[in-house]
């Protein structure tokens, strides 16, 4: 099938810029160009932009102004609060702890760290990726210099329980441990969760530009900058301020949050539809991370007897662009971490994770293209698999919402044949009278009528979802 | 005075974002903002950009591509490139060689590196603020890990001998203690000189965006990553790389270099008026720096009994964008260590540095206000100082280029009146005739020649600068 259009399910790695930072980019190019640390009339009025956009972070995040820095990336913001933690609190002890599904940045500056002979403790996760807040807590020891937790989970989006651990914490007299919350995946869309000491976060993900990170540090919390700092950014980050960028972020994370109530509900649904549907259309395949405590807009799954980065390249010629944890970037083929930490299958994994404005209509065309596509990629293997729960793998949604019967009937007798034998047709309809007509035409026409099912599977926001198996 | 037009003359601190580059980023903006490690059609279009922008940067720089590295800023491809050639190097020995009047970064990671346990060798400059080769290569010890010396100086402009530098270096057998050049000053402006190990700039100096750094670092140099590595930027910049803005930077460095030659020029005329016409405006003043190998676009100079920060508040006022040694930062009032190492006055100290594009009509207007508002800063000190070299503190120039005679003595019978008496009228002519008329007026109206200049102190590239002195 030639791709018709281009559908990026990547957010995850970076969203797509929002509209309105691509505005405020352009203006702060006018406005904010010059050095903020000036005290010139050009040098304020940066100055003064620099100073509105941190007020503007530092309340979505729950922060005080005076505590965010801005970075060049998530990854720097991550090392630098590591780092400036650790070397803080160097007199307590060279003990770090974190779980063991934390971003890369955390596990590679925590492997530099054990390698200056620093000790790092990894908590184990359990199945759906989450870390026990009593197993996190129990890690920490008096001579814990720093712990680090993130908010989300980038790869399989189950959601961590940093508020909790963060008691628990506080509890056990070990509050003077600080806790650096990694909200990369989170910030915008979800509220920060509390009991943070060190936060970071990254604007290309909220869909801010690239080019700034986040580090907000508590009043407080013991820091000690790793690089040499000069006095920008609190001493905290040296080198002249990107303030264009930062203006752009923090105007597409104030948009971005303003829409984030009605944008999840409808992405999550969109995911709920992808996570109930995947194993029905392709054999062998696990879904992975928390069902219920997840991230809106992320959703991954495994498929046994398949090499990810083929599947992605089949996807790719199909017009979707996704990710997998078995082939992070095109230089590093080390199976994910996050998935080796969870026990779940790593191989052929597919990351999707939907940007804001991600439509009904795409995630159908996915789950029209991926039974096939995975078949492809399995099929020189001569493999006989089961048969998913799906039957032929193959899946139409019928959307009839706001349609009056007999309308839907019709629709579903028109539209049946598209499916093969075997295939399933799910109509989605309000119109209470569906819930009668459409078994009785299944009866009377000789097809297999299989029940109900919530709407917000199908990612609709209302009425039900009827599913008929076609048999003839 | 009102001012009619803010002028701006502190590109050395950032310049104003080339054409060039804001088109390029908005372009970038739209096809190279997904991430350039993933596979699919729009990550791989991000690769391309980057790709070719790399090229670009490294053929303007004198590098191989794969030896170019895109940084944050300009800073941290200092800090990054110091460390990791000072990581590199940990067998052969902890000593660091800089000199004395390198950019705050290189001196920040020196401290940084001496608090844990480095030695650090700052080598001494000349009262034009250059070092000697000699010298330079003499503080190079068999355990000197890395030497560290700028292109040019980004507060009094001098070009430092790095080639002779680096030769002499070879020759008494410390080839292999790699030379780091800090370009930032000079990049795109003058060819990089031969010699380096680790080269490193930032875009925003030369009209790019800012949150772009470049550090190149030659194939056989030993670098090991000071931060936790991923696998970007050839393992030596860790975090989402900023396709966009890098993009932009290339487009604005290829775009800087074809314009440098006739730029350079025209704005060296400039600097060459101000430096002449300073001395002879404000009494007590001394312009510092190498008057002839320098940089094109940058001049500085100190006034005596004055107070920076408040001249520069004043020129401020007056519609001037200005620097000052003297008040580095808002937050930072130590007195330039650069201007102290040279020996030369360090208050009152005002950096002008030319953005491209800077007209003889601004710089005029410049000159024209200086001397009030020195002399307004001094004013309560009730001081009684010898009348500068220009008399009464006023010049006029009437530029004639172009106009056969009588035009150029009827201007200047016109104008005289616009300076006070003991004032300067610089009269520009190309006319041959005006090297006899302008005397003869002279000697005929009763006021005093002063003798011919060469016009390019006063920014023409033709023709004769006659002075005649206001008598009556």
């Amino acid at each position: 099938m030639p791709p018709t259009e281009n559908v990026y399910f990547d957010a995850a790695t970076t969203a797509p810029l929002h509209p309105v930072a691509r505005q405020a980019l352009t203006a702060a190019l006018d406005e904010g160009w010059a050095d903020p640390a000036r005290l010139y009339r050009s040098g304020r009025q940066a100055r003064m932009l620099l100073d509105a956009a941190r007020e503007t972070v530092a309340e979505v995040l729950g922060a005080r102004p005076d505590e965010v820095s801005f970075t060049a990336s998530g990854t720097q913001a991550v090392q630098l609060g590591m780092l400036g933690a650790l070397r803080g609190r160097r007199r307590t002890g060279r003990h770090l702890v974190h779980s063991a599904v934390e971003h890369s940045s955390v596990l590679h500056t925590a492997e530099r760290f054990e390698a200056d002979g620093g000790e790092v403790a990894a908590v184990p996760v359990d199945r759906q990726g989450r870390v026990s807040p009593a197993e996190f807590a129990a890690a920490v020891r008096p001579d814990t210099a720093l712990a680090v937790l993130q908010s989300a989970n980038h790869e399989v989006g189950t959601v961590q329980p940093v508020a909790e651990t963060a008691e628990l914490l506080h509890a056990q007299g070990n509050e003077h441990c600080p806790l650096l919350v990694d909200a990369a995946q989170s910030a915008g869309r979800l509220p920060v969760p509390a009991g943070w000491s060190l936060l970071t976060a990254s604007a290309h993900k909220w869909g801010g530009p690239p080019g700034v990170g986040v580090l907000a540090v508590r009043k407080g919390s013991r820091f000690n900058s790793a690089l040499s700092a000069d006095e920008r950014e609190g001493g905290r980050v040296p080198g002249f301020v990107n303030v264009p960028a930062i203006v752009a972020a923090a105007a597409s994370l104030r948009a971005v949050q303003a829409e984030a109530a009605a944008e999840n509900a409808r992405l999550h649904a969109l995911v709920e539809r992808i996570r109930a549907a995947v194993p029905r259309l392709v054999p062998e395949v696990e879904v992975v991370g928390d069902p219920v405590a997840r991230l809106p807009h992320i959703v991954t799954f495994s498929c046994l007897y398949v090499d990810g980065e083929v599947l992605l390249g089949e996807l790719d010629r199909a017009g979707f662009a996704v990710s997998s944890g078995s082939s992070c970037t095109s230089s590093t083929l080390t199976p994910s971490h996050v998935l080796a930490a969870m026990g779940v299958l790593t191989e052929g994994n597919v990351r999707l994770s939907l940007p804001s404005g991600t439509t009904a209509e795409q995630v159908e065309r996915f789950l029209t293209v991926l039974p096939e596509l995975v078949a492809r990629v399995r099929e020189p293997l001569g493999l006989d698999l089961p048969a998913p729960a799906g039957a032929a793998g193959s899946e139409l949604v019928v959307d009839q919402l706001g349609k009056r019967c007999p309308l839907p009937v019709i629709e579903l007798a028109k539209r049946i044949g598209e499916v093969p034998v075997g295939g399933l047709v799910v109509v989605l309809a309000d119109d209470e009278a569906a819930r009668l007509d459409i078994p009785a035409w299944c009866e009377m026409r000789g097809q297999a009528y299989e029940g109900e099912a919530p709407a917000d599977a199908y990612g609709a926001d209302r009425g039900f979802a009827y599913l008929v198996r076609r048999v003839s």
